[in-house]
């Protein structure tokens, strides 16, 4: 199965795929869509819009995991994410492909077993889990593949619990 | 000019049609689009966006506004209705229309001229500005057309304090 996550944000984006075959979870790629403030919100969203559309198209995934916020003290931020969350999950039903969503302490626990981890912890584990030299950066790059990989996760579990096999509807 | 206002939200959006012409405004047409909670969110953003899209190309407005949220002290309220906001900048900016936004205190100051009036007197201004037998139903409606409104006051005070007759770009 591949994953496509994503870590929406309006100047920017993370994105990262994880194709799981063989039993072991692979790293295809991962990245970032950036946009300045040089241009004006509704250009950032549709520059977000746009990549997203085609990165999906190019690896249609199985599923996408976005993450869910869950709480912000700071009420701007949360706004402003939420604009950029609200494109990412319109793209991603417009895609057809089902989306699982994940808050932040579901994914430090999937890939750190540890639900309050930090950020360094979370990143570290990427690295070892997909065998690779450092944490993909930028940062919110880091943050989807652990997205993707906690997705991962979360189908094994649920397919090996299903009484057909098949992975139950999200 | 024509004015294609809206007052986003996930359960609903609110739409209002103005035109201008002949140095007065004219109710085109307003209603909402509602969505229902026993779909996913991805459903009901997607159905916002298709809405949006749909009217849009119908109505081919010369300005798009939308209300800008500002501030909200429930945080979980101003991030679901950032999602459908960030959906509504998208479908504007992909229709190539100029998006121009109002905070609610610039949009009741437009309409009462009083930036603290009350939702009922807005709508009893827009009812009496657009000799409708009562204000137009359901709230968001209301609000989408006071939104249009403001948007056209706005925009013919511009065009009359630049200094060759032309609406500034936004």
């Amino acid at each position: 199965m591949k994953i496509f996550g994503i870590d929406p944000g309006l100047a920017s984006t993370g994105y990262g795929v994880v194709l799981h075959e063989k039993g072991k979870p692979v790293l295809i790629e991962y990245g970032c869509i950036g946009t300045s403030n040089a241009y004006s919100q509704g250009m950032r969203l549709e520059r977000i819009g746009a990549e997203l559309r085609m990165l999906i198209g190019r690896h249609k995934p199985d599923h996408i995991a976005i993450e869910k916020l869950f709480f912000s003290k700071n009420v701007k931020t949360a706004m402003v994410v939420s604009e950029a969350r609200g494109v990412a999950m319109l793209v991603a039903q417009e895609s057809k492909v089902p989306v699982v969503e994940f808050t932040p302490p579901e994914v430090k626990q999937a890939v750190t077993s540890y639900g309050n981890a930090g950020k360094r912890e979370v990143q570290k584990m990427i690295a070892l889990l997909f065998n690779l030299a450092g944490p993909p950066e930028p940062d919110d790059a880091a943050d989807a593949v652990a997205l993707a990989y906690c997705c991962v996760q979360n189908l094994l579990y649920r397919r090996s619990h299903s009484t057909n096999g098949a992975i139950p509807r999200v």
